[in-house]
């Protein structure tokens, strides 16, 4: 059984926990918080949830520590921190501070012995994945990511935070034209505006103005000036009734040329009814990868690109290759 | 320059050459044949065409060796032959004998510090790759493969031997029904008749029994007689004018679990103007990743399970987590 912790339970750790629930050689033995442990309950029975300062007592009861935290403050701290001890798998998506953090992942876990995975999910993660297989094969080309039909966390959190907002969520849209020229080859390049459209269902407070709520969201920089937004007022009924789920998706799309004429889609496409639940499956099979190139001797930091696909199998290779090849 | 050499020169070897011809960092140095050299005519300019039992004098001078010839009766011998020779690269398909030329090709390559990298192209190839993966990711759950529209060369020969057939094309069709069931989510249980359907475009001799012909096709046991079949006669002219291309495609879709009543599509989806240049683009990029292991100590055989992806692309691995991570 390979043993995981888990820092944090948050959406995304409970994830992670739900896909240890799926997987025969993976056992969740420890959940670690910031909050005071009694008041963090987990769903998985006979499993401490211990103060985070407790961690280092579990250096050698610990094979993989899954870090569930945010990109912003919590990883770029906590990664480099703990992968001096375990061997560590994060979610990190500040796409422009990778290098800085690979770095600092890379010589902690380095120094310590140990394997840390960073920005591991489905974007980043299976999309770049996909993004990056398909362009070394077809170099010659365009990538697409399209994102949704699903929701925004962050773009639901900067609704919430407008005067007069009680709740809201935003859902993230492709275009279907724009998809669908796309997938016909064409090659277009598109806009901003031309690939996703955002919609927002917002409970407002008794006798809000709903007109200048509707406005700040539609003008709101980088979050939705350059979409096309639509907002929906609903109550917090129907908020409750019809918004409850986190889900999510979307595909990449590389159309590349091996001759004059002679095009080719590449297309990886996500439906998911949940995501941090898909996004923790995600991480569980690379927290098994982790230990496993780890046990083989491999140090230091790796992404999704290091890391061959039979590690997050727990079949032999020569199952693999009898079953799946 | 990584230096590749080509044993054969049918399709899958033109589509291997037109792909390095969009590598920077592959030459292609010298196509060997069993014919005589002098009556192959290859589209890259000053790269000399020898005969097979010249190979050994280049031993020295190629670094990948892509083997392009057929699973049947070729690539058992030839594989593990030049794996002692040279770096190599094959797309061998029968499935059933995988575990067996993978032994074979293991020992060769193994002994002569060698790497083998076997079964590559798109299926077996990347549809495994992501057949692997999602199922490591999402282990409650279902697969399903579908291929084309496209065409099926051993149908077509098929077709070919019956009596009065003067040329013949046959397409394999995903059934949409059966696609947008298991794109939904409900896991449907899928006969082979459910999931594809088979069109013959068939060129008859003047004169021939076409009744004849179109129930000796419907009823060819394990082509046909599994499946629902359209066959159309053409002129000799039609068939040049409208069937000239080699087409394919398909997707690999796991359909899966991570909670009760929580599913989730993982889907990979190729639509390729020509299945020969495409399966020719993704055996360049493997002959990279062969060279590159090879370089570094690697020896034996691979599959694709066991290839990091980040030996696919000519970037560092500091250029690939900056720009597609």
């Amino acid at each position: 059984m390979i043993r995981i912790g888990l820092m944090g339970y948050g959406n995304l750790s409970r994830g992670v926990e739900a896909a240890i629930k799926n997987c025969d050689d993976l056992e969740l033995v420890a959940v670690f918080t910031r909050r005071n442990p009694d008041s963090v309950k987990i769903k998985t029975e006979n499993v401490p949830v211990l103060s985070e300062s407790e961690i280092e007592a579990w250096k050698d009861k610990i094979d993989v520590l899954v870090l569930g935290g945010g990109s912003a403050t919590d990883l770029p701290e906590q990664t480099p921190k703990y992968a001096k001890l375990f061997n560590v798998v994060d979610s990190f998506d500040t796409h422009a501070r990778i290098p800085e953090h690979y770095a600092n992942v890379e010589a902690a876990a380095k120094s310590a012995g140990k394997l840390g995975v960073i920005s591991i999910g489905w974007d980043p993660g299976l999309f770049s994945l996909l993004r990056m297989i398909s362009t070394a094969i077809l170099p010659e080309g365009n990538n697409y990511t399209f994102w949704g039909r699903g929701v925004s966390q962050g773009h639901s959190d900067a609704v919430r935070r407008i005067e007069g907002v009680v709740d809201a969520r935003q859902y993230t849209i492709p275009v279907d034209s724009s998809v669908d020229a796309v997938r016909s080859g064409s090659n277009p390049t598109l806009t901003t505006r031309q690939k996703h459209t955002r919609e927002c269902f917002v409970v407002a407070e008794d006798g809000a103005d709903l007109a200048r709520i509707e406005r700040e969201i539609k003008e709101m920089p980088n979050y939705f000036d350059e979409y096309d937004t639509t907002v929906n007022f609903i109550s917090a009924e129907e908020m409750e009734r019809d918004h409850k789920g986190l889900p999510h998706g979307g595909f990449v799309i590389r159309s590349g040329q091996t001759s004059e004429g002679t095009n080719h889609i590449v297309e990886f496409n996500l439906k998911l009814d949940s995501n941090p639940e898909f996004t923790g499956a995600v991480i569980a099979a690379y927290a098994r990868a982790a230990y496993r190139l780890n046990s083989e001797g491999a140090t230091g930091c790796k992404s999704i690109f290091d890391i061959p696909a039979a590690y997050l199998s727990p079949l032999s290779g020569e199952e693999l290759r009898k079953s799946l090849l």
